[in-house]
């Protein structure tokens, strides 16, 4: 079994407005000293051993599913989980 | 500054509906080792130095906006970063 971690961005390029609307909630809140906030995805997909690797499957899944390649960049932790 | 990374994730007891989607989309795409998909927020904050300590700060933050803590977990990771 692993445990894998995917953290999925928004490319630096391309504008966070639910990121924009928490910094102003902050700000309204006297957290003034926040100066930026950007807003991602992150999920934890549990993983049972296959013939194939596992970071192959999860850059699969990833392009194809879990993240818009096109305005997203995505990033993952395997960890090895002991089966319970 | 600080670059704070924030991770919100469902309770394990809540139900994640959106994470059953998820898996059954993964499942119908023939990635039947996937046994299990939670699906959380990730957070980046950039936040500038100030009198009271960040660690005090991005837990009222927490607290209070970024997550609901009656069905949320959240976890963060401070990193001072190099002021550009």
């Amino acid at each position: 079994m692993y445990k894998v971690k995917v953290f999925v961005t928004l490319r630096e390029s391309v504008l966070d407005p639910q990121g924009t609307v928490v910094k102003n909630s902050l700000h309204s809140m006297n957290y003034s000293e926040v100066s930026d906030v950007r807003i991602g995805k992150y999920m934890e997909l549990t993983i049972k051993k296959s013939e194939r690797p596992v970071e192959e499957a999860v850059k699969e899944m990833c392009e194809r599913l879990l993240a818009n390649v096109v305005i997203e960049d995505y990033r993952f932790e395997i960890e090895e989980a002991v089966a319970q």
